[in-house]
């Protein structure tokens, strides 16, 4: 059963929470090292000077449809403007990630930083920016693409401040974070990928303003439970064992279920459908099932609980009518597996990037959320996920927007650059 | 609430099923006298002659597609026909049933004499007969153009004997029997129809062999029952209620259900659906269900129980969650009415019916099914249906087919036109 993978995920998860502070947390007298430093000063001008390009480069990126799994197009344009920032090693991996390295000088581990390539919105859809001033609007503006242009803003100030760090980093363009995609850019990179036992840390670009820090992934498990039977006439097979039957039972008893409101954890069936006719027992009906919770512990709970009530349904219903004809039975399949887990606020890198909001002014806004970095969290490897720059708004409608306004996004830009320096400094 | 209707239908059969033998209940000798009649030989003789007459028209009429709903092109040539036999009064009524009157002596009551105009088949499916000896093999030859021509012949049958019969005599070629047709030619004809008050006694030609004599109507209630609710995030919205929750509820209620196996009665849910993707609340979703009876009794009471169910099932749902963005409500519509009833074996009709099949050396052979009788029956307007004439097989398949042997089927339209004549002699 592939869902046994992510109860082993959801194992795993504990000894990450579990750790202790390393003995190495900086305090935020590094950053503001890094902030008074001569390297910093030329990137900040180079941000300034830079911002123009780093516009365009937001028009043209999300002028370039990139729906879920459809990621390709805009994959190879990003490779290319990863190549032109100056990165080594520049490629698109087997699942579509483009990516390339920025080397650190101890030549082993690896800060990972991502944006993902992918939107909502599926094939056909109109993406030509509109502008009103500095307000820019079309789908995908924001979520991600002022990411991915941010990003490169930040590997091009990183080499104009010619800052070197200790480890190498990686900058991603990722695919799959969306819906469906259920994290397989980041799952293939952290447990497929080249660099899977290099990466060190993680920060994901993908958040709303500067002073937001995603340190918590909610978990969640997706399942179409396919309840199938041998089905015949409604008359004259009657007595015969119902997956329609089966089903109500477990949705009956899933609806029954409690779980806590702190750390919050939701379970729901979104869609019901199978039969043929009003007049024939089903052979097959089936429902889509989401659980989550900010809780990995709760998660498993509800997960365990759920598979257990579709057992017991199924069991009720071979003993209630006749299996003469079959046996009704159930295939719980898992279709989306976005794995919980959680980066301790003591941690090197929540403490560093708490540091740099800081320095700006500004102060930390932490959250649990669901982003790439569920994955790396769930896995031991400490993750962030940062802001993009704000305001913006209507995420994932049609008339999604972003403001570019010079000082926003040039601050944002900063902020960003300085945690991923920072992270990629630590010892 | 429409199916209001059903249960005030459910009760008026008790009347019915409750009314004593009428005290002029015939016996055998009216129809031994009836056989022995000079008007009987000349009718006999008649029918010989005028079978290649019958084998024609059957295959004419075949050949006219009649699916559900689209009878009329057939309704038309049957009314032509009619007229060309003879009857009075010959047209086609709102619903679309094609019929003509025989007239009586007393000039007042009505018996109304049946045949179904539409098959299963939908449009564009090929009808055209293929003929090996005396099988005719075509989509709907049997049920129920046999019987159509069956009519025919027995009406030109009682031109030719010059028969007076006590009652006037509705012969109608009908709309709607099939599946979705819900009954809906009868319904329109003993509800609406312009002799709806005149009509006493039915008889519905649509069985096998002319042994048969069914006086008991299984009767059926089908629903689709809507649950709806306002949606919402699956994990924005968590705790509001969920009308798959409600559904799910409704179902393991229902199918918790205990019915007897005498009267049979039966209970099922055939399709469900709803709901737009997995991590949405659904705002609607909805279930198919049918149930069925041979007790008038019992489907009202597996009625009541299910609606009532669904009731309990709605306001569960409402007390486990929160209603502030809205209640689920149900809503369950009638999508099928079947209504059930009986014929007592002690009546008239039912005695008339079978003495006529006993003259013929034949041993009645009572049943209780689904037939157009189902609505007189259910009213209390004393019906049969009777046989169109076997051998046959395959019906509501495409290698359908029935066999025209000539003494078999002679002998059928005999037997059909004594127990046609007999029951319109009744004082």
């Amino acid at each position: 059963m592939r869902f046994g993978c992510a109860l082993i995920a959801l194992g795993a998860l504990s000894i990450a929470a579990a750790a202790p502070p390393a003995q190495s947390a900086p305090d935020a007298s590094a950053v503001q090292r890094l902030i008074g430093s001569a390297q910093f000063k030329q990137a900040a001008a180079f941000i300034d000077a830079d911002y123009d390009r780093f516009v365009t480069e937001l028009i043209t990126l999300t002028e370039i449809p990139a729906p879920p799994f459809k990621e390709a197009a805009r994959a190879k344009a990003y490779a290319q403007l990863l190549r032109d920032a100056g990165l080594a090693d520049v490629e698109i991996d087997a699942e579509g990630n483009a990516m390339g390295v920025r080397k650190g000088t101890a030549g082993g581990s690896m800060v990972a930083v991502l944006a993902h390539l992918d939107t909502v919105f599926p094939e056909g859809t109109d993406v030509t920016i509109k502008r009103q001033g500095t307000r820019l609007m079309a789908p995908g503006v924001g979520d991600n693409t002022r990411g991915l242009a941010l990003m490169l803003a930040v590997v091009r100030a990183m080499q104009a401040g010619r800052f070197q760090t200790t480890s190498d980093v990686l900058f991603v363009g990722n695919v799959g974070e969306e819906g469906e995609g259920d994290l397989r850019g980041v799952k293939y990179l952290l447990r497929q990928g080249k660099y899977k036992d290099r990466i060190k840390q993680f920060i994901a670009i993908d958040g709303g303003d500067q002073s937001s820090i995603t340190n918590g992934g909610v978990g969640s498990l997706r399942y179409r439970v396919t309840f199938k039977g041998p089905g015949g006439h409604s008359y004259g097979a009657f007595g015969l064992v119902n997956p329609a039957f089966a089903m109500g039972e477990a949705i009956a008893k899933f609806s029954h279920m409690h779980v806590p409101v702190e750390p919050r954890t939701t379970f729901n069936v979104g869609v019901v459908s199978g039969g043929t006719s009003v007049n024939s027992i089903p052979s097959e009906v089936s429902m889509d099932v989401d659980m989550r919770s900010e809780s990995c512990a709760e998660l498993k709970k509800v997960n365990d609980a759920f598979l257990a009530l579709v057992g017991l349904a199924v069991d009720g219903e071979n003993v209630a009518r006749s299996t003469r004809e079959g046996k009704i039975e159930a295939d719980p399949k898992l279709i989306g597996d976005r794995p919980c887990g959680e980066t301790p606020l003591t941690s090197p890198i929540v403490l560093t990037a708490a540091a740099a909001v800081k320095s700006f002014g500004l102060t930390p806004r932490y959250s649990i959320s669901s982003t790439d970095s569920n994955v790396p969290m769930n896995m031991g490897v400490p993750a962030v996920t940062i802001g993009r720059g704000a305001p913006g708004g209507r995420g994932h409608a049609p008339d999604e927007w972003t403001d570019v306004e010079r000082k926003g996004s040039v601050d944002a830009i900063k902020v960003a650059m300085t945690i991923i320096v920072a992270v990629a400094s630590l010892p």
